[in-house]
């Protein structure tokens, strides 16, 4: 296996109603670079919160007016620190300020996260279909923290057309042994793995992954394969 | 910038003392891939640890004969539930099992962390250096759970010649707004890209991150750019 990563970096300006997947797969031409059966297309949930219409109007001189939205879009409040708040929304994310955030976005807004970004890739997943005949996988990502380590790295809040956990369970490894635990989340290794040609401050909107496992392209979905249930957690 | 990703697939089986580097160099030469300035080489622990002679003889019919060495390379047990122990390592890194795993490996051995990974990528990176005269990063791999987010992903433990967190605050989005909070840790990037193509029961040893921005090389650490402090860390 061996993997091609490279930026869409022409896709326009997106408003709410956009046709975004009309977007990517023109960028995409444009470039050079059509998208092919079996690409993973890589999409901010940045451009996707625009077409979807999730900005709100906040103040732009008050540093902490979207702080409202933080506990509105939260089920539960893991820690607060400062002005740093933990929380679980209610898409089931454990993340800061509840995935809202101000950057590459019109001063006096805040972006909210999608309301259901599976069926957010899927519609992409879909458009690019329906408009090329292409089957590519969409993953939508988005920039979290994490506990005990320093740094931030892009994660997967959805997908389509892909699985996003692959159970390498009873498989055996060099040696014969069986594997025990082996679930990889190959989604929030895709999503970090685009988000280093996306770049923080570039606002670059999507990413191609190209030859992936095809083992591993399915009907997957990170609600319910990634989030992990409150009651198996050890840490909430 | 484009990534392009490839396993290392012809690394010998690696022992105690052996030229861990020089099997690295050797193998992608022989796959018709020599390693170029600028390339990124991510090195699974396990090797590395076969190589520094961090196995430690087990019972081969007990399973839980390395659950002591779980208590002995830990600092500080943060959760247990039934045989997982989550804690906090000598090394700093907050894990399962103290990253002690027996996969890969000979029946009747469980393999504990390098005792430095930076030094062992270090060393790798030198090695490399001093055989080829070319100036390349390493990485140090592992594959972690984490909380809230079920399966596991790989992230760097050591690192040698990149940055393992870049810091973009100070630095303008695509609206000319300074972005706030952006070390993002292209290390755990590097190395959840390259798991992908490494794969768990394959038994990869290594894999060529190229491509990768030449503003990240530079003299990173894990231990001191990732390690989040107790006194910082809003989960310990």
């Amino acid at each position: 296996m061996r993997l091609d990563i490279f930026p869409i970096e022409t896709v326009p300006e997106v408003r709410s109603g956009d046709d975004l997947a009309g977007f990517i797969a023109e960028a995409a031409a444009r470039e050079g670079n059509p998208l092919l059966d079996g690409d993973v297309v890589v999409v901010t949930q940045k451009v996707i919160s625009k077409a979807e219409n999730m900005l709100v109007a906040i103040d732009p001189d008050d540093p902490l007016s979207h702080k409202p939205l933080v506990e509105q879009e939260s089920v539960r409040i893991l820690r607060r620190r400062g002005e740093l708040i933990v929380s679980e929304t209610k898409h089931g994310f454990v993340c800061a300020n509840a995935g809202i955030d101000l950057s590459n976005i019109d001063r006096g807004y805040a972006a909210l996260l999608p309301e259901d970004s599976d069926r957010s890739a899927r519609r992409i997943r879909d458009g690019i279909k329906f408009r090329l005949g292409v089957n590519v996988a969409v993953i939508v990502s988005d920039t979290f923290g994490r506990p005990w380590r320093r740094g931030l790295t892009d994660v997967a809040i959805g997908v389509a057309g892909i699985e996003a956990v692959v159970d390498l369970r009873g498989t055996e490894d060099a040696k014969g042994r069986v594997l025990q635990v082996t679930e990889v989340c190959v989604a929030d290794e895709l999503a970090a793995a685009a988000e280093m040609v996306m770049g923080k401050a570039s606002g670059v909107a999507a990413a191609v992954v190209r030859g992936v496992n095809p083992a591993w392209l399915g009907e997957g979905s990170v609600r319910d394969q990634v989030i992990r249930h409150p009651s198996e957690d050890l840490f909430r």
